[in-house]
């Protein structure tokens, strides 16, 4: 940690926030790299291709059109879509100088995210042995989404510190290790994880706080990142979205049918209950039991995030209670009493609390989801039910519940792992002082990347 | 009335309004009280159940995977959620300072009194008489949503003058209201209101009238409830996404095929028609033929609300229309004669005007609902048409339409006597002086209840 | 051009903005014609008629529910009634005193503008020969709603300088022919344009344009057109609507299947390329390279447009990346430098620079289309997916891919031809001084048309 502290200072020299080459520059090149990599890699798949009726009838399929993937999965994509863009963008407006930061470079990172993504992925689990392409469908557009939205969670930790530059550097390694974490906690390890508590919340809550850690600023003001009335107001429609269509996110993956089901409905009775115990805790700790926006905005969501990886399971209606309920107490604890305390001992300022929000509950997902399948028996899923929810076929055959357990468990490790180590790394390279990041005093301030209209309020008094 | 005004007067005292202890503890108890409850009785139904594709298979049934209730009604409960949510909350943040408190508080009591309802609605509607126990599925998930919307309708009349604890008492005995009158006008009177006119809105409007008029404030300043620039701005997200998704709405709990597919289409043209008369009438009651906010935000929505019985019924393209048209009509007459009237002859303080938005198109749309059906004939419906329309199966297999019509009439007085007798005795409850609601001069206010921040605009001018 | 200026002139006459006999003319008189002729002409087609399952019986067709064409259909609709009235309201409410005319204007010409489209496209393409009906359907509501986005792009160009009455007179027209354009294009000319970048683009926006020129205002003060730092938050919300849900925009009236698959990948695809290249262009265009909101709000969705006829075809992933990539730079370069081009030397003032967003980039879309029509293959696309991508059916049969991209360049120039003739003639009829149109200080206000609530903060500096 010395050696942590002694290339913080090396690095710390005049700011230089001009970014009028390097953000050009990067998005132009990515740009076309992507168009010349997707040229050679990737395709469409067989139901996107224009032969898929031929080859139904070739291969004496006769399936209805209704049949093809779209219809299962297109309405979970888009509200999974919403979730990123409107629901991620806006719960970051809250700041009340940064909404154009939150809301445009949120765009701006996703947009770059989920390109190589889809690539990122597609080497992994698409690629075609036959001619080496990538095939790509509905569900790779999702699989993008989700590896977006866990940069997206990593940029809360770092909100208003650092330059677009930076977001897009720390979305290209954190798209690379998502992919890499992901192959390994999926494929390798036969973990399962629908709703991504580990791969998605985990990974990107841990990645993004060790960013944060290593880009720590002794003498911000943390008072600039206060909100405003209507600026609250605008959280509020992420939170909402993020809420709505959270039962979508954590189904939009999972197998057709009652698998699909029944995660919409675990997930809509989790956050439920995470909307109660989050008000009762936002209550209890102010003296006169004043509601706190910061707690509404985000603790109501901590049900969702630790019911991803269980939501497919048969967690039972009462079972999505409980973890809704464990979850809102404990996000709401930690927006009171962790939050600062990070800050203060651990030198990781976390600007929109997402060790509350993805971190903790992401975790407690995890070991959620390999206790509810470590539990899983017979009797409650049925020998077919087993094999199709975990996946127990081809050279997992022989796996057993309790073994899938400690394989979860197993994942959990990894997502954390991938995380820390990931986020140091990478704050490493994000501390050299080439990236056009803000001096302390502009932090949190859209003056400085973007052109902000005059405002009336601001002309008035001076007349 | 004498007696209504003794009462209302002994429960006038001093007001305290802080609710530290009891808001969570009503959340804490409630919420424990759900797991309990959801534990002994709610488990997943057939179709979400991990067995459906076994039992399917057992029963000789060879449905394809797309056939699963899931991907019947996901996208429009998606719908349906977004309306609850973001379009109820954003609808009633027009008034100044209290945006928090109408996004915030709809999402508390819409997030308790989904899991009540789920209660309620499944002991009478989806209790497995083999093993007591209820099965829930993705209808039973709208059901709950259209019974908290039922109670976010009543929270329209009260809105700003109550505490949240109030809220919660409200929306316990709301939901529990609606499950009964629900029960009797679907099953035992045997009406038929896929839209809820009477169930949701009829009931919900005239249950929140009725607590209004209880705890009605003689002096209060009802400039305190007026709008600023964005605060009406944001209202037009609430009221976009809840014209956009009504028919969405309408159709959810439609029968299959056509029955969904019609009432879609009956909702959209009668919305249609009374965004014209709405613009119609507001610009003809203003000297200068100026539009008034509150008229585009609640009165174009009105023809929702009135075709929501007849929507699944043949009620024609151009019956639609006529229905909008009224609606769009009427509605924006009532807030500009008919709320004051209610206000300074019956003491009734409506603040978002439910009774034009909800009451009275709630009460057309029975009304159309029973002309409709009493007027089917074999001819337009076909004897099969008429069966499936109105559910002529089982006991009511000697059902003919002219007698259906009066039971659609006899539905809308359940309905009727439901609201407005459960809100004066609910009302009563609410008048003690032991739930922390406002004093006069602190209604509209969300500094009473919520941590607000500084803003800018305040602070600048004193310098 | 000189007796286009002189009749100008002679309409020049000092305005009289009331507009409270003519508005609630229109709108009453509108809608009592709109009721008369859907009684006429307007009746369910064979999927929403009550009669489908027995009609399905009687042909022997053992459909399950799923297929009906409401299932295939209804997401998407549901997206694109989002953004149209959501994503085209918000996104004009930038415009600081302006919002209530962006959201609600956009809101009554969208709604008059689909009934009027339901008619029109009505008699074109789905009137039954055999009773003298209409049918109407899901698809029916999808295409009304691409007639009425036409008609808010043009608004888009002549936002805040017209009255509400010259709106509907301009939708009036603008959907009248639309329809017409719309036949010769798809149904004479046999062109493909499933996204609508000629029939909804080219055509409205070129409409739109050619209206603003001939209500040209040379001493307008465009100062008054600017933003505030919350309106361009707002503005926000109808951008990220438009962009995450243009996908299903261009897949919504796609053929089933990997028709639909594909347009929404392409789409997807696209978008994120434009934004990359938008805030490439937007930050070079800077001296310290500091991004533009109005860039931001605009230029990311031109990939949208542009990917709109060729969608349905195999464009390819990277064919879909190279649009969008092009359409980013040429849009973003036209807000810079063609939108002041236009108006210093054109005379062409627009306000929210259609030109960039809907015009360039639709055009561009007609030029990809026909491009790509004219390279398919067989050997890509097969001998049946050539017949069913292109419609190579009925008198049709006999088309090869070149011919077809010929006929795509024809659609092309008839879009213009109907955008920019049409438009110079509605653009006169809208030039007599009868319609209530705002004098050139009072443009960009809601004053004029709104009654607009006292704010705060204009009252507090003078206390």
């Amino acid at each position: 940690m010395g050696c942590m502290q002694s290339f913080r200072q090396c690095c710390d020299q005049p700011k230089n926030t001009n970014i009028r080459i390097s953000l050009p520059a990067v998005c132009f090149v990515w740009q076309i790299a992507m168009i010349i990599l997707f040229g050679i890699f990737i395709r469409y798949n067989g139901e996107s291709d224009v032969h898929w009726k031929e080859n139904n009838k070739l291969s004496n399929i006769s399936t209805s059109d209704v049949e093809n993937e779209f219809y299962f999965r297109y309405p979970s994509f888009q509200d999974v879509h919403v979730m990123v863009f409107v629901g991620f963008g806006f719960l970051m407006t809250f700041v009340k100088r940064y909404s154009f930061g939150a809301v445009g470079f949120n765009f701006l990172i996703a947009a770059f995210g989920l390109q190589w993504a889809l690539l990122m992925q597609g080497w992994f689990h698409t690629l075609d042995p036959v001619d080496g392409k990538i095939k790509i469908g509905v569900e790779s557009l999702i699989n993008a989404d989700f590896c977006a939205a866990s940069c997206l969670i990593a940029y809360g930790a770092v909100l208003g510190k650092v330059s677009p530059v930076q977001l897009l550097v720390m979305t290209l390694f954190g798209v690379t290790l998502y992919s890499v974490d992901e192959y390994i906690i999926l494929n390798l390890i036969h973990a399962r994880d629908a709703g991504g508590s580990m791969v998605i919340h985990t990974f990107g809550a841990y990645y993004g706080l060790s960013i944060s850690w290593m880009l720590y600023r002794p003498n911000l003001d943390k008072r600039l990142s206060c909100s405003v009335y209507h600026s609250d107001v605008f959280a509020m429609i992420g939170t909402l979205f993020l809420w709505m269509f959270w039962p979508s996110f954590n189904s939009a993956i999972s197998y057709h049918g009652d698998g699909q089901h029944r995660a919409a409905i675990n997930t809509y009775l989790s956050l439920a209950a995470s909307v109660l115990t989050t008000v009762a805790m936002s209550s209890l700790f102010q003296k006169t039991g004043k509601l706190d926006m910061v707690h509404i905005q985000n603790s109501t969501l901590a049900g969702g995030v630790a019911v991803g990886t269980a939501a497919e399971f048969m967690l039972m209606p009462y079972g999505s209670l409980i973890v809704g309920f464990i979850c809102g107490v404990i996000s709401t604890f930690g927006y009171v009493y962790i939050t600062p305390f990070l800050e203060k001992h651990m030198k990781i300022h976390d600007t929109c609390g997402i060790n509350n929000l993805h971190a903790m509950p992401g975790v407690i997902g995890g070991i959620v989801g390999a206790v509810t399948a470590a539990a899983a028996s017979e009797e409650t899923y049925g020998k077919e039910g087993l094999i199709n929810t975990f996946d127990f076929t081809g050279e997992w055959s022989n796996m057993v519940p309790s073994l899938q357990g400690a394989h979860q468990a197993a994942g959990l490790c990894v997502a954390l792992c991938f995380g820390i180590g990931g986020g140091i790394i990478v704050g490493c390279i994000l501390r050299m002082p080439i990236w056009g990041d803000a001096p302390d005093d502009q932090c949190f301030e859209d003056e400085l990347y973007w052109e902000v209209p005059e405002d009336e309020e601001s002309i008035l008094p001076v007349v």
